[in-house]
């Protein structure tokens, strides 16, 4: 049974406050288990991976082959129907077009005391992408990592993927085709970051690692952060959306139904201002439930972690979104602009009765990797910026080291450091 | 004894090899006490914090007071000779004016298809700040810190710092005074890290927590990696010199022991294509290293971690500088731009033989706060983004929806995800 709110129940700061503190995450005690893996490949390199690939994933990389061939790629493209071709070109397109936006600017000026300060924007040099295997074995999200990257201008991206019994998606090959993809390896779980990372006799190392995985994935990415760089720890997915009463409930529905489906663990909130309405919504999904394929996730997930909050204006769900600050956050209000305004903590906003989250997952252009679990406080979606780096340099002259290289002497002996001092006060003799 | 190479050798390959492997961090097992602390603090809260303190900082908060005084923090200011608040204020406005730079810009168009698309930047609710006591209580470090909080419009930054038997470094909080920060703790360690990221009853959780630390403090940092953004795993220190025999040998010397004396894992390099300069660096350093009051220090780094690599051309080192990634590059060379231009990974570049690296450690402006460790491969110093996070958005009309919607149907059913078919379907009809 879906929880049910409203602002007027008696009870209802401490169950909100239990609702914003629920952990969604599965406790598994992966910890472990994943540094012994990560050891095991640092030491022992493409033996440890071609071990864990044959236990955990049951073939041989030594007879199925260690990568995907061009030849293989080629023919996944070629096998894709007319419009699903389309639909992956338009959607490489138009994510390369939002992210193009987001190159950054370097910086370089000359101020009044002649110092010349400035900053300058590289790409690292070579990316790891990870993508699933079996059900969540997305073309969208092999889109919305490897074309930041692109972007960013990273010259070598190096793919990883489970391939379980050898089989592997071959609408994942098709988009690694249109992404531009050359290097894949048919290897996946934490054997397949740690030698991305550290790097073995056949995976060159990397710089950064992103992707979506499962928790051995997500685990051996956060044991690695600083190894490398990656792009967040990722959490069940979650959508808040808040409507008015002139909403078609049943398009809600579908919009909250569209998180649930995805995992056990994921989460859907509607906010509105109307009980009434609340109850369509509640009735709508209950009945489209029954026509998915992915029912009983949905089902699951509505159950455990859905909930519908009834406001008595929908000036009183701001401060509780922001409570939530949700992965994707949809107003389907008049005026979204004005509630947007407002909104301190989200990931990604879709506005108005006609931006169904879903159109941003694949086409819109927006990245779909987002902060969750209430991250968007303090983190951002994947972007051009994760693949890149930023140097800052200076260059004084004689003129520049005399008018500010006093204060530097000053400061460096009060803090105890005299050879700091010293590299300044022989310049300024 | 520092080691010396030459590119020439027979064995430099391998001996350059090693010293870019070479692991300075201090091998302390930490994490498992780190975890303890973060566990206690998180369920126990004040009183968790309180008998920490008494334990490793030796005062009873509740005798000492919690936090400081605005009095005393404008006691210490006050307090100031003339010229170190000069200085610390000179600092303040430079470092101010570079950061302001970096603030982004939001975007918001809208596209051929009719899709409005942008990304819009927010600082975050919070940010808290380790200031360290003891040897490394740095104001400089306070300010490269809180400055890009302030200028990212961070609304509320929390200060922690440990005060040994009580007491406090006057210079810090006069820093603090000068930076605007109102809130300080007298609390250290893992479980102020702990409090800031989880909240007690007296301290409220942060969003985002930086600055410097010990072993315990960064392990603290990593480990709460998630449950907020943290600036980066900061390692010791190190420089990289970059010189042609045109050079004072005092001064190059003076350089490498600004590092050398910071800690006993710095690590300071000198690349000359000059054997004899090379000797008369060497010299320079062995007899500067007898006048510091860290001499101690400066020498232990200097013979353990530092080196002198003798090329047979300066351009012959540039490929080796990218394999040290290193945090400071200083191009004391004719024409640095030329250098710089083809270095691929370093925190912060110093061009010309005027621009010693400690220049910009105090009062030049770009932040202070770099990667180490060869992350500059991957990571940037920190800045303004460190404090604020985007929202990327999204509204679609009729027009825009029936332009792109038809795409986002057939990748989310080939996809097997029929909620998020539907969603956008619905809205075709």
């Amino acid at each position: 049974m879906t929880l049910r709110l409203s602002t007027q129940d008696a009870s209802f700061a401490e169950a909100f406050t239990a609702l914003v503190n629920a952990r969604r995450e599965a406790d598994e005690d992966v910890s472990r288990d994943v540094s012994a893996i990560l050891r095991r490949v640092r030491d022992e390199g493409d033996a440890a991976v071609a071990d864990y690939t044959h236990r955990f994933d049951h073939h041989d990389l030594n007879v199925s082959g260690w990568t995907v061939t061009a030849a293989e790629r080629k023919a996944a493209l070629d096998g894709l129907s007319k419009e699903l071709r389309g639909a992956l070109e338009l959607a490489a397109e138009r994510i390369a077009a939002y992210h193009e936006k987001q190159r950054p600017q370097d910086s370089d000026s000359t101020d009044a005391a002649g110092v010349r300060l400035g900053a300058r924007w590289r790409a690292v040099d070579a990316a790891g992408l990870y993508v699933p295997g079996g059900r969540a074995a997305y073309p969208s999200s092999l889109l919305m990592n490897a074309i930041p990257a692109k972007v960013a201008g990273v010259e070598r991206i190096a793919m990883v993927t489970p391939t379980p019994k050898g089989e592997i998606n071959p609408l994942v090959l098709a988009a690694a085709e249109i992404a531009g993809i050359e290097e894949i390896w048919r290897v996946g779980g934490a054997q397949a970051v740690a030698a991305l990372a550290y790097g073995t006799g056949r995976i060159s190392p990397v710089d950064v690692i992103t992707g979506p995985g499962n928790a051995w994935v997500a685990e051996a990415k956060r044991q690695l952060y600083g190894v490398v760089g990656i792009d967040m720890v990722a959490g069940p997915s979650e959508i808040v959306v808040v409507a008015d009463s002139k909403n078609d409930p049943e398009w809600l529905a579908a919009d909250l139904l569209s998180q649930s489906e995805h995992d056990p663990t994921s989460q859907s909130i509607l906010f509105t201002d109307d009980a009434a309405f609340a109850d369509a919504v509640a009735a709508a999904v209950d009945r489209q439930i029954l026509e998915l394929s992915t029912s009983a996730v949905a089902r699951t997930s509505w159950d455990a972690n859905g909930a519908i909050v009834v406001v008595t204006d929908l000036a009183e769900a701001l401060p509780l979104v922001d409570r939530l600050a949700p992965e994707h956050l949809e107003l389907a209000v008049d005026d979204p602009q004005a509630f947007f305004d407002q909104v301190r903590h989200a990931g990604s906003v879709f506005m108005g009765r006609m931006t169904p989250e879903a159109v941003g997952d694949y086409v819109a252009g927006p990245n779909h990797v987002l902060p969750t679990g209430r991250r968007a406080r303090f983190s951002s979606g994947l972007s051009v910026l994760d693949f890149m780096k930023r140097t800052s340099f200076l260059e004084l002259d004689d003129r520049a080291i005399k008018a500010i290289g006093p204060a530097a002497v000053a400061l460096a002996t009060a803090e105890g450091l005299p050879a700091h001092a010293s590299s300044v006060a022989r310049r300024l003799k």
